[in-house]
């Protein structure tokens, strides 16, 4: 069923640009405020918006079993419950009702005033009501990095890492919408040969490239989901920067992982990108020696090919690309993690939010964090403008950016854009 | 304003048995289904459960800024919400509505038959929606316990310890209450002496004796809470029995700390009994030293003298009470764990859940898990029936239960109480 609105040769009436990340294959969810002071359930194509909740009381998705109210709402967790089938529905029409041969709504402009807003018209919300975040660590690359720098090269990688994926629960409360800019974060640190640690900003805040999925319910208490149904879980992805400050990280984090150090925020891109839409971008993850635990174990391509990119922007200046790096790098999949979640019994519902954890690639200017790119402050980044970086800085603008692309269609996530404001 | 409620030599007319946990002083607030299969927001005196929704439909609430459906509701976060000044409004309202002196319920029969219900007539829920759940880790005997079984008895107390309350995000999804039995966790475990770790029922499952306190909306993203303000953000407290797998916390929590060991479920007891009823129990926290920083530094009774207490029930058998402790061995204030916890700008909402971790004191008897009673199961625990245990077994019933008591009044929690079933 997803296909249909996967085909490459399909077009909408709506323009969308060659370097858009969101044609009509595309179809990505989203919660946003309207000029009217609206907010409203929608997607994208191109540079408009949709407003899913007003094409809805036109009658334009009779036939599928929604509730009137399903996209009138100020998060997409209702409409995540309804399940893939429904997604399915919705999406494939979607896709009809913007096709360039159909010309019901194409040739409705009092429907089109109600339903269609420029990006400009709208402010995006954060798409849902996340109740639990886990994060997961699940770069090879990333992980061996870390190993390197904080305990042992020589045994860089712990002895779990390779068996499951290693993951940790964060704070749901601090999850903020691209736009949304931080402040620096206050915390303890213990300076080296210092006696007693102290209390004031971070002199490390840092950014983290990740990609995070969103699932929907998938089990009751005390029930596991068999790693081949796993996928049916997910909704969709977006682009996740989880804001770190190395300094707290490093006098807090032993024994209980990381706390104070990342829960400050993290930021998301707004418009949800479905596994459906992925599917064209389908490739093997890396192959996983030693092989899995029976209950991790899995078949076929499993990973997506999805390029990612890191910018800093210095306040009035020129975006710098530090870091090219795409998601397929990932040890293990978003599948095996979903599966390890629930291996023990552990809840999931609809609108958890699960991270990869930073992906790094085998090449230094592919690494998903500043620690690393600037490898402990040891090799400072230099930006277009002849400063250099080894941490993000006060006014500094960091972006995320993602798309996939083959020779017949882009399908991108946007951008997630956050300003570092001075520590109150 | 607490004070009036808590007057000792008030009596209720509603019947109230010398050792009962539910005295008029006390007034937790809960959420029930009730015999006619409705959920409200209640109370509870002596054996009685008292419907807050029907008791605020007939009036009994006038003059008290809350809006006519903030108690039927199945959770009490929009009423945590409302805030200390509401929260003593109400406590005292009921205080004088159920007062022994005050006919005007006492003698109205039919509001009774509306109002009222037997315990056995009720079903408790979870009483809050838990947006976040973090636990702490702030016994320090409990702490010095764990780092001298798994690390080095020497420096059995991590460097960071003594300077902050350590703590870590936790999974709320799997929070509930009491009654809800569990199933044996599966997970991943490494057998000392293998090469590669097995999937399978945890044989190391073990309760942690805790408390948790329930917060209401705090600061704004980026915004701190000083440390006088921060006890102005706690509703109330809780049991909690930290469920926990310790050969799954083994094989996986470094470096990120536990996670699957944990998120399979945690339990609470299903009345809030709020900080104004606990205020006649105020005692100093043991002594801190080094001296904490400048924003965790407190002066005065700042701890809590509540009584604590664990006990196992086999299938069938009678219960052994195999801990007693109290809230007082705490290092850790609540109080240095909120403010601790805002000190980098992180956002705390209505029905946030902070764990205080396991509650250790100095000897054996009052340990607050299984692992440190039975030493890491050299010292195995006798029970009554002449069985022994190191970890908890399939049909075991556990239950934590709590109070406060001086010359004229106990104040208590009630219990917990979980059963264990078979893994699936």
């Amino acid at each position: 069923m997803p296909n249909k609105a996967n085909d490459p040769s399909k077009k909408s009436w709506i323009p969308v640009s060659a370097d858009s990340d969101f044609p009509i294959q595309n179809i990505p969810y989203g919660v946003f405020l309207t000029r009217d002071d609206v907010i409203t359930i929608g997607t994208r194509i191109g540079d408009h918006a949709i407003d899913l909740g007003a094409l809805h009381q036109l009658g334009y998705f009779k036939g599928i079993p929604l509730t009137d109210d399903i996209f009138l709402q100020d998060t997409l967790n209702d409409f995540i419950s309804d399940g893939q089938k429904t997604w399915r529905l919705v999406r494939n029409r979607i896709s009809e009702i913007f096709d360039i041969t159909n010309p019901i709504l194409k040739e409705n402009l009092e429907h089109q005033k109600t339903v269609l807003f420029t990006m400009e018209e709208i402010e995006m919300q954060l798409p849902v009501q996340i109740g639990d975040y886990t994060d997961f660590y699940s770069s090879k690359e990333h992980a061996t990095n870390i190993g390197t720098m904080f305990r042992d090269p020589e045994n860089a990688l712990l002895p779990n890492w390779l068996h499951m994926p290693i993951g940790y629960h964060g704070r749901s409360s601090t999850i903020i919408p691209s736009g949304t800019n931080i402040r620096r974060p206050k915390g303890q640190t213990m300076v080296a040969g210092e006696d007693t640690p102290g209390y004031g900003p971070s002199k490390m805040v840092d950014f983290e490239l990740e990609m995070a999925f969103i699932t929907t319910d998938a089990n009751k208490l005390g029930e596991s989901i068999p790693i081949e149904d796993a996928e049916k879980y997910i909704f969709g992805l977006v682009l996740f920067n989880d804001w770190s400050a190395r300094d707290i990280q490093k006098w807090e984090y032993v024994p209980l992982g990381p706390f104070m150090a990342k829960n400050f925020a993290s930021s998301i891109s707004p418009w949800i990108v479905t596994l459906d839409a992925l599917q064209p971008f389908r490739v093997p993850s890396p192959e996983q020696n030693p092989e899995p635990l029976p209950y991790l174990k899995q078949e076929g391509a499993n990973s997506f090919d999805i390029h990612l990119e890191v910018s800093i922007t210095p306040e009035g200046g020129v975006p710098t690309t530090v870091s090219n790096s795409n998601f397929k790098y990932m040890y293990w999949t978003m599948a095996q993690q979903l599966t390890h979640h629930t291996s023990n019994g552990c809840k999931v519902l609809s609108g958890d939010l699960m991270g990869s954890g930073t992906i790094s690639g085998h090449t230094p200017d592919s690494y998903g964090s500043m620690l690393e790119l600037a490898w402990q402050g040891t090799k400072p980044i230099e930006l277009l403008d002849g400063a250099t970086r080894t941490s993000i800085e006060d006014y500094d603008t960091v972006t995320l950016s993602g798309h996939c692309k083959n020779e017949k269609v882009r399908i991108g996530f946007g951008q997630v854009v956050t300003q570092l404001l001075p520590a109150k």
